[in-house]
């Protein structure tokens, strides 16, 4: 019906969904495609477009219903439905992750953790036992465990984006500092370092323009 | 010299340069513009496109030197300077953050923190101290903080943020799952939830198609 849409429309889907559900929450029944534009970086013709994919949602002159285009969207995104995450590596992000309620509020629920080192194994972090590696066969099959979290380090994180796939897992979430993949298995890597160095990217440049345009004046 | 080139881009460049600082310690001396686009999810070519935006770096038919090209990346991307970075909101992830050593290693150095929390404010966190947020103005002037990490709940970021940019940051990495501006500074923001729902969606689809095909046969 809708085919595939471009990874930035689905973000600017996910952006449209948490305006939504805040006018919703506050009692707000319509909203216009500019006042969506607004908060997501998007135009309000790119709304509109954005929005097509799916169906008619608007009113011509009025806008968009709150509540239908919320649910449609939760739809869309696969959200109607609660996800059950595995998370490997209970590190310093690993144990973030596990403590970070929005995940479960969001329809992602962490029902796994898994670590090699022994001093962890056993223990629960915030609310989710933390299982030894070796069983994640088992444990990923018998929770039914649809997306995997990688959160370890560098040098291991393709065997366990591998292992995760021949469990059974769906999709990986990755934020080992780098590329992964998984056969047949979608994987989005979040690298903060990556980010940072974005940022670096643009001082340096703008430096550079300053540096350059005081020469020439 | 350069230009401006595409984010996507300045991420390959990110790639190619963790690669090429794995082949020095290696000691490795030439690399090929096919080794480098395996490891970074492009074409050869691309590599060779990316590269060749800011001079020429490759010997035809013997590949490019990995010391100098590396050297050369490091200096596009603003990475010959250490970078001070002051963090607000001393949580789950911003705890994980400051203990990140990967950051310091890649030239990200957290000098500062922040946090609203008289029981946090005093502590130190990974060695670095945390400060309250009123003394944020003067802690940014004094230590010359150039770059500002906002991992705060969502409803207080944009605040955060807009206070950052008034110290002197010039540039956010931001946490908190909102969209952020900040007058004059770029901000990249780092979206959990987005990422997963964007894996959700493709795989919503993925259940649909499946859905469609089966009815379709």
């Amino acid at each position: 019906m809708s085919g595939r849409i471009p990874e930035s429309a689905v973000r600017r889907l996910s952006l449209y969904l948490r305006m939504l559900r805040e006018l919703d929450q506050g009692g707000v029944e319509l909203v216009s495609s500019g006042q969506l534009a607004e908060r997501s970086g998007a135009t309000a013709a790119q709304v509109r477009k954005d929005l097509s994919h799916f169906g008619s949602f608007g009113k011509r002159g009025r806008g968009y219903s709150v509540r239908p285009l919320s649910e449609a969207l939760e739809h869309i995104l696969g959200l109607s439905h609660t996800w059950k995450v595995g998370l490997v590596g209970v590190g310093k992000i690993g144990s973030a992750l596990l403590g970070y309620r929005d995940l479960r509020a969001r329809g992602f629920d962490v029902v796994a953790a898994f670590d090699v080192d022994e001093a962890k194994i056993g223990r629960r972090v915030f609310g989710v036992t933390v299982s030894p590696l070796a069983d994640l066969d088992r444990i990923v099959s018998e929770l039914k465990v649809e997306i995997g979290i990688v959160a370890t380090p560098p040098a291991v994180a393709l065997d366990v984006a591998q292992a995760l796939g021949r469990a059974g897992v769906r999709a990986i979430l990755n934020f080992a500092p780098t590329e992964l993949q998984a056969d047949n298995v979608p994987v989005r890597t979040v690298d903060i370092v990556l980010e940072l160095e974005g940022l670096s990217y643009l001082l340096a440049q703008g430096a550079r323009e300053t540096a350059i345009g005081a020469e020439g004046g």
